[in-house]
């Protein structure tokens, strides 16, 4: 289990303030930092529409090494052209220079509307009054900062050996990663190899946030990124990536209950696939159909559009329907009459009963072969639709 | 222009009756017959979830003539194992011989709610009610009795020569077609050849019914088909094929607009991809994008939405933001700066005017080559929520 009562990791600080990004004086400016350089890992989205966030980051790691990030919310800097990587350069630097660091040993995140141009005076007068060395600790408040339209911060730590890893993570639309989800970023003062920790971190995104969907939609600003900065001595390789999966799931579950307007969250598990990678693909053309959403938001137990998502998995051409089993919770609804022969009416009382909590877990069984992947997602509400007819305005 | 003053095509009949199919007393039951044997080009499904109907229909153009179509709406029959297979077998095979036909003269269509049972006894009361000799004629009848939640028949017309083109469609949600929408007929008199009607019929199939898009969800039954039974002689043919585009294209429009919940029609015209795929692929990632459909529902000028769905096509690795652009209607909204730089908010205030419509556009030049690829779609209101959130209940 994730110990919340576990501590922060040694040497790393954060610093979070009101910039002028938003205009409801939250705080949407943070610098998170370790005291001596770190390990990093890190991967991006795939967007062909990055902006230069996402480019300067991905320079910044090229050498596996940093010493932490900038994160600015409410605006993406995305599709800004020459002005807005002039002042993602601009920003970066002021920021390194400030805390005496260089500029190449800091990525750059963020997130927000797309197509407007930074507040340049504001973010200048700004960081002119950074100090160099910024306060200990203070995860929660760098969860909160990095936040948009989620509803409340996303923070989850674990114990490993002597060390410990602190994870947060921002993001409730716009959010089927490919490759990471919008932000989150997680810290460790375990000492691992930058091999292993890549090898790790990799795995572990691909089994978590790389498997949650809230609308098909994804950012052109993905970022993840671990921190190791050894401090704490060495650890347990495997155990490592336990409590790593484990923190890096509860955010997942977390940020795909917190979806933008969303009231359950939806966990799809495929098994008896040919392989891991068609059970991902079945399981996103569930958890991303807007009918099986919308059915789960309103407890219709309307199974029948699960059977109609797999279907459109139409390249599958091992997939038959005479093979696949579904299950909403444990009640079998496919094919009929499995398990004892209920009668429709019966077999749909008792899925609207499983609909009745706040997750809902969806089985499908392609009873082809051994593969297997779990996907995450939420269902789908008049509040989503309310939250992003005016979101720029 | 699409002649709506035209007459019906020579020797076709339709019976339309409401066979408990429903609950409400509406028409549910269509049975649509040339009176003499017909040329049919029909396209289905992909999906690996289709019921016996899209099965019983597809053996029934094998041999690319047929008579007609039974039409059964409210009720998909699919997921419905033997016992659905056997019904479906039962229905066909008993139209068939009360109006004096094989059976596999006729396809079967079915659409509704997956995963229940024909209501059989009902089904069996009124087919024994069925004259051998239907009436003339009725299209728009039809068009109102193969409808589920749509809440208009649609039905188009026009003139080729001395025949005449029929069409009809029903369809507003479940919607992403892969070959074919849910459900659209057309009848012709015009006399063809089935292989030159094959290749009009696919080619206009593809500029059209697979260009819309209400919500990326595909139904296990979608089914076109376009019956000629050529009592009206030979006409030319580039000048059927722009007949029947046209026929397909106001369909077409038409379902979009009336797509679940739907106030906005959106058209995404792409140019300058690679090739005609590649821009297929990127208007369907606009046009699908739920953030993008929430921004014009709302009236949102927020145009950052169109370049992050761009950006989706993550395996184009020729797109290049740079060479990218962005118009909404007449306003060109990316790169920024262009046609005289208009700052963000002049920029802003001009989409929310594009935005105004009933129908917007959405024009993406990639830059790239001479693909080019028109898609349809609609806006995502909490309408569609709200219908889809109690549809079997």
């Amino acid at each position: 289990m994730t110990d919340s009562a576990a501590r922060e990791p040694l040497g790393f600080s954060v610093h979070t303030a009101p910039a002028g990004l938003a205009d409801d004086g939250r705080d949407d400016f943070t610098v998170l930092i370790s005291t001596t350089p770190a390990v990093v890992s890190a991967v991006f989205t795939r967007s062909r529409f990055v902006g230069p966030s996402v480019t300067l980051s991905r320079e910044a790691v090229a050498d596996r090494t940093a010493r932490g990030v900038v994160v600015l919310a409410r605006n993406a800097n995305v599709a800004t052209g020459a002005e807005g990587e002039a002042n993602a350069r601009e920003v970066r630097a002021s920021v390194a220079r400030a805390v005496g660091l260089a500029e190449d040993e800091l990525l750059i995140a963020s997130t927000g509307v797309i197509g407007r141009q930074y507040p340049m005076a504001a973010l200048r007068d700004h960081i002119k009054t950074l100090s160099p060395v910024l306060p200990e600790g203070g995860f929660d408040r760098a969860a909160r900062a990095i936040m948009t339209t989620d509803t409340r911060p996303k923070v989850a730590r674990a114990r490993v050996g002597d060390a410990v890893i602190t994870g947060i993570a921002k993001g409730v639309g716009m959010l089927e990663p490919d490759m990471a989800t919008l932000l989150t970023f997680f810290a460790t003062d375990a000492r691992l190899s930058p091999e292993d920790q890549d090898r790790v971190f990799r795995r572990v995104m691909d089994r978590t946030f790389n498997a949650v969907s809230i609308d098909t939609d994804t950012s052109t600003s993905d970022t993840a990124a671990l921190f190791a900065n050894g401090l704490a001595g060495p650890v347990d390789l495997a155990e490592f990536e336990e409590k790593l999966h484990e923190v890096a799931l509860r955010l997942v579950k977390d940020i795909a209950g917190d979806g933008e307007g969303a009231g359950k969250l939806i966990e799809v598990r495929v098994t008896g696939a040919r392989d891991d990678t068609q059970a991902k693909r079945v399981g996103k053309a569930v958890v991303n159909s807007p009918l099986v959403k919308t059915a789960v938001h309103g407890g219709d137990p309307n199974w029948g559009r699960v059977a109609m998502a797999i279907g459109k998995c139409s390249d599958d051409t091992d997939i038959d329907q005479d093979r696949v089993v579904i299950r909403f919770g444990d009640v079998a609804v496919y094919p009929p009459g499995r398990d004892g022969a209920q009668d429709e009416d019966e077999v749909r009382a008792a899925v609207a009963e499983q609909m009745r909590g706040s997750e809902v877990v969806i089985g499908i069984d392609l009873g082809i072969a051994a593969g297997a992947f779990t996907v995450y997602g939420c269902d789908l509400t008049e509040g989503y639709v309310r939250i992003n007819a005016d979101y720029s305005t």
